[in-house]
């Protein structure tokens, strides 16, 4: 793992900015929402055999692939995740909005309703991986927010059934909806309907590069979570830190793809020199070390920082998906941090723990969108409506001011919905 | 204006449907945006040239500039200007959220960070049309949430200068920079920076085609508002409706552009027939009947339905942008609207009150987002992070659980992350 100044760092980062529109993507992706558009369920059958290598004959689970899921994954899994259930349930019951109101003395009423969404749909990924821990940090929040109807969409296994882990916490969530199917056509059955599954509301989940460039493209027709990029850590660490846990940790994030990122800063020459060594040793131990070697060989770094102050303001800069503080008194520094999906603190607080367990959801801003979006949350699944109301008197007070605004506006048959209700 | 019934309504609405996609606009604003990036404001100078027909020679508005806006405006329409100022001020207060914790006796401790955004930018129309009130219900909201820097871009008159009254709005809400650029080129400037212009990490803000396509573009490198169609009323009127006051509505939302759209849905056909009448006599008198006549003429509809439980079915399948519910006890019918942009209640709150005036948010969800999207206000401008705290003995007593959960996922070096810390 490379150690490096934060201008070495600064200056390498720089030379990837740009963004990269992939048009081939983006014409493949369109193909494939207009087929599913036009084709309905048959397009899906036949992009799930063509993309996912397997022929279903229908879309929907039924009871009995629920039913033997459960029987597969065993019991000391479904106790482990009905604690993560509770655990991420009680965290997110602290998001949910009320509607509020103001009343004048004028008799002048204002305020917001909120609304939980009719439909959501949830993409889960599928195929070789298995990510039961997506089911409980998308649908709990749903639920919470009073979502009528949740539906799944995941790609099958190639033995045509959905993965028994996924399927298992979809049923312990209460999930209303699950369907087989994939990829861009999964979204595009979502945003546009067929003759199965409902169109939703809001799509959200994370998924392949089909998925997101799908998602980006139905974004407008339907509302959606984010545009997921790769995961990243960026951990800070003085020389309190344990070199270990640090290593560990940067692996367990280097593990997800070869395109994740690792990243500590510290202020410690040694403690980077101690942390390089940790990765190498466990990396040698792990399982899946193709991946990570190359993934640490990419977009690992260690990067040596003069203050904490310095470290931090590259922290605000990076804005990391996942950002642990690994130095004393972790407390002291959060209000410094202004972009972070999330942030654990001290020695104890992995990020491990945060996506599978702790509570928070897992679903965060990655490649620096923490410097403008948030966590996925209760907030994400109600819409909002304004209420007003005037009665004719605080109306007739208020009327010359509005004509003036509409006036200089030049919106003078707005001006005029005002004056008619005066000469009454 | 055509009474026709629901039904005839919706299959008139399915046929209209299915989105377009202009390929022409497509390809005009990915060049526009690639010119920006690469060329700055050189490029900013040379669009304002070819689109808005005036050369200017800088970019920033100076202080000499406003002081002369201020002088042409007069002070009566400061005063209107100050009074809505207060009233969205006193609404939007009511939404600031505040970062929150909870913690447990076992020490953990989780909660979530409310942060304001660093730097937006804010797209105010310009050209012929002079829009204050945007920049009233885009600014207002920023400044309660804590925004570091805000910037407007607008684009010149022919003149070469920013209309007056958006000038002298954007004065008294406290705006910290003003671009005199307009289109898509403005939106590239703002999502990438030159050199005069700061890259902001939100844009919000209405604007014509343009405008619109470029935001979905840079959507996901930076946050925007939300993607605006044209400018949409449903007014629901039962019996007790005043015809002239619905009429005058209906013709206020009609003048903003032809694409405009009017609904009334009523209960009554003599109802209807008396809307009628009105429409087409206070038509005649109104300065923009020309664009009126066309808007009316194309999307102006009263539907006659059998009952307002009908009727508000229909309205939940519109999710209107603006809703009036002119009917009686209009207070009884808010839990069964389920999807609306702004809801305003009885004969004496009209649409233009809440368009300039009243306090809420004018800055709504068209074309039917109103189903999962919220009208623009403080929450658009923060972010959230969550913040995660065990200690050594939480993490201990949760270690077995994740572990089961990491493997079941097949992500052993998430499984090490937790078990170093457990070795210790």
């Amino acid at each position: 793992m490379k150690i490096i100044s934060k201008s070495a760092f600064l200056s390498e980062q720089s030379s990837l900015a740009s963004t990269q529109h992939d048009q081939s993507l983006l014409a493949k992706v369109t193909d494939i929402i207009s087929i599913v558009k036009e084709q309905g369920d048959d397009a899906l059958f036949s992009f799930t055999k063509q993309f996912d290598c397997v022929q279903v004959n229908k879309l929907r689970v039924d009871e009995q692939e629920i039913t033997e899921a459960r029987n597969i994954v065993g019991e000391s899994f479904i106790t482990a995740l009905k604690e993560a259930q509770e655990n991420i349930t009680r965290f997110h019951v602290a998001q949910k909005q009320t509607s509020w109101f103001m009343g004048e003395q004028n008799g002048v009423f204002l305020g917001q309703k909120v609304t939980p969404l009719d439909r959501v749909g949830i993409y889960v990924p599928g195929g070789k991986a298995a990510y039961p821990s997506t089911v409980l940090m998308n649908v709990i929040p749903a639920k919470l927010a009073g979502v009528t109807s949740i539906s799944i969409v995941t790609p099958p296994q190639a033995d045509g059934k959905v993965n028994p882990y996924v399927l298992t916490a979809a049923y312990e969530t209460g999930v209303d909806h699950i369907y087989k199917v994939g990829g861009a056509q999964a979204i595009a059955a979502l945003a546009y309907g067929t003759e199965t599954i409902d169109k939703v509301n809001k799509i959200v989940g994370p998924g392949n590069s089909y998925v997101a460039q799908a998602k980006k493209m139905v974004y407008g027709d339907v509302s959606i979570d984010m545009i997921a990029g790769p995961s990243e850590i960026c951990v800070v660490a003085d020389k309190t830190a344990n070199p270990r846990y640090v290593a560990a940790d940067l692996l367990s994030q280097a593990e997800h793809d070869e395109e994740a990122s690792a990243i500590c800063i510290t202020t410690s020459e040694e403690m980077a020199n101690a942390i390089q060594d940790e990765v190498k040793k466990q990396m040698a131990t792990l399982e899946r070390k193709e991946i990570i070697n190359i993934s640490i060989e990419r977009n690992g770094r260690l990067i040596v920082c003069p203050s904490l102050e310095v470290a931090f303001e590259l922290v605000n800069e990076i804005a990391p998906e996942h950002l642990q503080l690994m130095v004393e008194n972790p407390y002291n520094h959060l209000p410094v941090i202004r972009n972070a999906g999330a942030i654990f603190l001290g020695n104890y607080s992995p990020e491990a723990l945060g996506d599978y367990f702790a509570g928070p959801n897992h679903t965060l801003p990655t490649n620096g969108t923490a410097a403008f979006a948030s966590p996925l949350g209760v907030y994400d699944f109600v819409k909002k409506s304004s209420v007003i109301h005037y009665t004719q008197d605080a109306l007739s007070s208020a009327a010359d001011s509005i004509v003036k605004l509409a006036e200089a506006e030049g919106l003078t048959a707005h001006a005029n919905a005002i004056r008619v209700r005066k000469t009454d």
